[in-house]
């Protein structure tokens, strides 16, 4: 069987063949509209793949959001910007924005997918409106609803939707932010007078950046030890739980025993008023215990469900993962709002002399150019989908109702996905910023054209719901002990010693391969030297061989701390940047697998055509940023990563006719790509 | 002879050999301050070499700016962080800051090394300072310096050194940038009034981003085309001169004619007030055209002592690389402090148990956090060595009453020097500070820690005073042209056929090999993958094959515009990337071969060898980054990529211990190191 026969589509080109790009794409000039004939259904197939499942909601929250006005003002004051955030919430608020996020019976219309997607959607407009919104609905909301129970539902649920009750998250202290388990603000119970006290024993235990707690929020999810004495006995520990706390009243007065502070002036998000929260001795009603996962009774006694420690601060933590994902998903659309920027400005700017013409080059006809934004266009395409599938999935396990062995497997790999995928789309949007920028060079650092606020804003994403870094270690980590419940919680060294003595083979073990990926395998050589480059299964097998090797080469080194000559946290140390290697191959198979996916599932053949040229791109690129790794393990030739090198290039000369359509296809909101340097180029 | 014998010092270890790293360096807990022994003695000795010839300037005007109330104050309006900055550029010229640039016959001290690297300094202190005070004495004070003729000096100089006159340097366009050469703004030659009349004939004409041009400025240096007609004559273009043309009356309101605008709120800068200009048709007298290198007579004759256009155009834009060398230098300056900043955080702040013990680990013992800040440190002492060079040679050359061929020779390298230390230095400035900014989480973006508002003032230091890219390429292009005069301000593929044209050795020239170098290839093996690579020589050696390499393949691809049915754009087009890393490839090696002569110069043999075992990382790391090229031209083997790749884990685990010691050394001073999350963790 001919190998392009195993293709989904049709390719565009077959790039390691052609030394020399066809003419008609060169780098020649060109104007800033040459998508060839039917422009406007290619870009309405492409952004149909882009939208995903909701892509109702998708355009109706573009048709609400598309409006200059909500874009960031510099020359707001911190105190203006704050107000305005809010107003902006409010607005929001009064058409229903919330109501997705919470569940049928108590107030909401349980539709979790379309929630994350209305969030993300805001990212086109104002990262600090998305954040403001994000921290009220997502994390203070979603804390009430899924850690809380039908008390809690039924007391506050629709003051959050509808804002009459402003709240915070008050979860990082100034001493823990990744290490959450390890919090030192108390929550002991009086069982005299049926309340729980909490406490900031020390400096370092100052609950801090905590959006909502320097001006609006007046309560907070406050995440605390429970310490509680049964009868007769001891106080007890048992490990973090999250409380309900006013702390503001309705003057925004703070309530006695609480001091609320202002983390003052960020790198961005100036709607945003982060702030910090000491509680001294703050007494609350027992019953403000979000007790879903555990509960005092009266006399002291300590109840949960789940028995084990551990397991139950992580499956607290678990279901608070709507953060983490909504994250994720608004930095893929900031990244795409400011590639097309850049792409735009692109398509309009000028600069030396032309061959034969009076008239300079365009920008974006330099390869040089082309290199810098069509390998992250590209690469925002894989995101966007894989970003899709793992909304659904969260809207799937979060909607559905089973409890049994199953359902927390696919909670466990769920949580893997959204660290890995939030840790993957930061970065990329982070430096895909940071690129748009530079390459519409001065004028990309004038406010009046977005990309340095955008900048800004962004720059914390890659480090707040959970740091990139330990997200990406704890994707690696749980691959190689294969999501076992016993090792959440341990120590560096603890958690060696745990693999270490592992059964070999369990790290190979894999999730379900998906039919549309499977399917490729299946009908293409294993030899992925012999196989053509621009075959799609090959491509899925660099990235699976990659990360299998890597797993296998990890478990190996992490086995050394089966010798009781080694120390089990160096062990863990030296092979921290292997660990954080797997992570990220991981994930990048993951996203590659959705893209492939969502090629398959396009309904438009012209469409589909152009996203495998786009997805052809976004796998020379992979491969060219760790052509290194590919040679060194012999997973490439020589002669292969020249071609992967050339390759880029010549994807990037055959895309650049489609570069307006690709940007135009991601459907940020015109009205939201107000931009003087797009006038004049 | 054994290859450990050519080593300038001895080495501190060799890392290939080595698996393990030994105990005493291992990533266990760790105090901050843990130097062994005569720390202070060995600060000083790296700071000696860090602080290069002008060490006693630096001293200077680090006891001068050792003030906390320096730092950019964020709650400032746009307005007060304006006339801060005057503010401060004032006291600065009340204490002699500025007289060191000039000329001493007029009113300066004539010490151009002291005068870089007091702007360096003040980027410890405050980016909006130091551009502040670049763009009125470097740039506006230099083209009058250098521009200008006697009777500029005698009339300007001594009120721009104490700022009884301040101005901007009009060069920019909205419609130009990189390409200056086609700036559209006009002088034309009116030789019945004996003036010059300054248009700007389009909107994209207008001069833009212009530092000073917002509020402060009172006078302007614009860059304009020289229109004169000889008499009897038709007018005729001469190119791009400087003109000398007021714009504010004192109160600050426009002259006639004069329309500027504020370019507004930036991504950071905020003590910078950029503006723009346009001019409809303003005349100003005859002498104020800056005329060193040419010149209208009363009649309208024009005269030069350089008769090609272009030569005249690039030898009046030679003279002005003060703004380009000092720009890298305060990048240098930024990077340090942003290091110093995260490092001393990653000594302070504990997350994640530690084995054996109550506490948790200290964040820079984990060797993923070691792998983000050491190179980048390792780095910035090689960059800081190839700054002093720099300056040094600008110094000289600037200096110097030379005009012969040596000279020209000289001044074209140490521009081609100045531009690919630019670009390193400011791209390793953005990402040393994005990447520190990350290693201190939610802390590091308050602004109260500072690194948030470097990251927003260091931004633009990419893309202005020359495009990063567009310098690269200029490195290449100079290289590939073997610096011929004919080739500067031709087209892409006017340079293109002109390299393709030329004999094929001239490519394979190059500048005279320092002795400290030359003797350490003379006494080593030829052949890299034979001789350790812990030995310098064959450091060197990889860094001078690579860029040998690139540069002969270049130029062979560039041959192929000989073939007439090759358009010569698209042969330079499709080789764009390669150039690119001809640019970076070269700039890198200089860099290596500075800090080898900046350890071999040095008296103190422990900061010698502690500065040995730094240049291995900076060239470890420096491999590691290029890994892929290296193994796909057969420069390294798979065994020694590995090698490389260990190499780098162990030399961070070696000089963990000595982190504290390697950023005290910057010498930032203590007073601008104020950042909240030091005291805490």
């Amino acid at each position: 069987m001919p190998t392009s026969a195993i293709r989904t589509v049709d390719p565009v080109s077959t790039p390691e063949k052609t030394t020399t790009p066809e003419k008609t794409t060169t780098g020649a000039p060109a104007g800033p509209d040459e998508t060839p004939g039917a422009g406007d259904l290619l870009v309405a197939g492409l952004r149909r793949t882009l939208d995903g499942r909701w892509h109702a909601v998708r355009d109706t929250v573009r048709e609400q959001i598309d409006r200059p006005d909500l874009l960031p003002d510099p020359s707001r004051t911190l105190a203006q910007a704050r107000a305005r955030s809010l107003e902006e919430m409010q607005a929001l608020a009064e058409r229903g924005f919330a109501a997705a996020g919470f569940g049928a019976d108590h107030g909401g219309t349980g539709d979790i997918g379309a929630s994350i997607t209305a969030i993300e959607m805001l990212g086109y407009a104002d990262l600090s409106l998305m954040v403001k919104a994000g921290v009220q609905w997502g994390l203070f909301g979603g804390a009430v609803e899924n850690l809380g129970t039908a008390r809690h539902h039924e007391r506050y649920v629709a003051d959050i939707i509808d804002l009459d009750l402003l709240g915070c998250f008050a979860m990082t202290e100034t001493g823990h932010g990744s290490n959450v388990q390890e919090l030192e603000t108390t929550a002991t119970y009086d069982a005299d007078t049926r309340e729980f006290v909490i406490d900031s024993p020390t400096p370092s235990a100052r609950k801090d950046y905590i959006g909502g707690a320097a001006e609006h929020a007046t309560m907070a999810a406050v995440f605390a030890q429970l310490i509680t004495a049964a009868p007769g006995a001891e106080p007890e520990g048992h490990g973090v739980h999250c409380f309900v706390v006013p702390i503001r009243d309705a003057d925004g007065n703070d309530l006695p025993g609480v001091t609320t502070g202002d983390c003052g002036y960020k790198g961005g998000l100036a709607g945003v008023d982060n702030g910090r929260i000491s509680f001294d001795h703050v007494r609350i009603p027992a019953e403000n215990l979000l007790n879903r996962y555990g509960d005092v009774e009266a006399d002291g006694t300590y109840r949960s469900p789940i028995d084990n420690v551990n397991k139950r601060f992580f499956t607290m933590l678990g279901t608070l993962i709507r953060g983490r994902v909504s994250v994720g998903a608004t930095a893929g659309a900031a990244a795409r709002k400011a590639l097309t920027l850049a792409t735009r400005y692109g398509l309009v700017r000028r600069q030396f002399d032309a061959p034969d013409t009076d008239d300079e080059i365009l920008i974006l006809d330099y390869l040089g150019h082309q290199r810098k934004l069509l390998p992250l266009i590209a690469k925002s395409y894989a995101i966007a989908c894989a970003q899709n599938e793992l909304t659904a999935e969260l809207h799937e396990v979060q909607s559905s109702t089973d409890t049994g062995d199953e359902h927390s497997t696919r909670q466990r790999e769920l949580e893997s996905a959204a660290a890995g995928l939030k840790a993957y789309s930061t970065w990329h949007a982070s430096h895909s910023i940071n690129v748009a920028r530079e390459a519409c060079g001065g004028a990309g650092y004038l406010d009046e054209n977005q990309l340095s606020i955008l900048r800004g804003d962004i720059d914390v994403f890659t480090t707040f719901e959970g740091d990139n870094t330990v997200l990406t270690q704890l994707v690696a980590k749980e691959l190689l002990s294969a999501y076992a419940d016993d090792v959440r919680g341990l120590s560096a060294g603890g958690w060696v010693r745990f693999v270490a003595g592992m059964a070999r083979d369990v790290v190979a073990e894999k999730t379900a391969v998906r039919q549309v990926v499977q399917t490729l395998l299946d009908s293409s050589d294993e030899d992925t030297e012999e196989s053509a480059l621009t075959d799609r299964a090959t491509q899925i097998r660099l990235l699976r061989n990659r990360e299998d090797h890597l797993v296998r080469t990890c478990a190996q080194r992490l086995r050394r701390a089966r010798d009781d000559d080694n120390d089990a946290f160096e062990v863990f140390n030296n092979a921290q940047d292997h660990l954080l290697k797997v992570g990220r191959a991981h994930t990048e198979r993951v996203v590659l697998e959705a893209f492939v996916q969502a090629i398959d599932d396009c309904d438009s053949r012209a469409a589909a055509t152009l996203l495998s040229t786009v997805c052809d791109l976004f796998v020379y690129s992979a491969l060219e940023d760790d052509l290194a790794w590919f040679l060194m393990h012999r997973h490439v030739s020589v002669e292969r990563a020249k071609a992967i090198r050339r390759g880029v290039n010549e994807l990037c000369l055959q895309l650049r006719p489609h570069a307006r359509a690709l940007v135009d296809a991601f459907g940020v909101p015109e009205g939201l790509l107000s931009a003087p340097m797009l006038d004049h180029g």
